[in-house]
């Protein structure tokens, strides 16, 4: 068995934390596009869901002590901000197209 | 910074998978006993949101290699088939006293 160091497996699993939300925020974006209202219980049962998964992942990260719980708080504190800012401008778009 | 075998780290995270699959087990045990019946919405909704919660921790950690493929894949089998039988064993009982 490989001897690895608590820090790389650190890195690791905070960028993959960071890659999944990434994803959320595609996720999110396309369905903006393309599929429902930000309105629409869909899309708040989909963003629901997904943010459920990455907290999940993010405790089980934070208990295997490969994040902090600061980082942890502020991945899910980030990707809050990134939907709500892309949820105003999409509102905004749709405003100005009505 | 400590260094840790990436084998005890695995050990770690396997425990902490298993335990909330227990957790699911539990919180399923007191939602059939008291709260709602299994064909009800809400049941099927608790149960999917964790599920999908617990799919999310073993996922990530088999990309992080804490466990295997096949471990991962075990771990979601043995609860589905423990949901299952609490499942029979609920619908039996309430059967018997009807």
């Amino acid at each position: 068995m490989s001897i690895e160091t608590l820090s790389e497996q650190s890195e690791k699993a905070y960028a993959l934390l960071k890659e999944d939300a990434e994803k959320i925020v595609k996720l999110i974006e396309v369905q903006m596009k393309n599929l429902t209202m930000p309105q629409c219980p869909l899309y708040e049962e989909v963003l629901d869901t997904q943010m459920f998964g990455l907290s999940r992942e993010i405790d089980f990260a934070i208990r295997l002590k490969l994040v902090s719980e600061e980082e942890g708080r502020k991945l899910l504190t980030q990707l809050e901000q990134q939907l709500s800012a892309l949820h105003e401008a999409t509102m905004r778009a749709r405003e100005n197209n009505a």
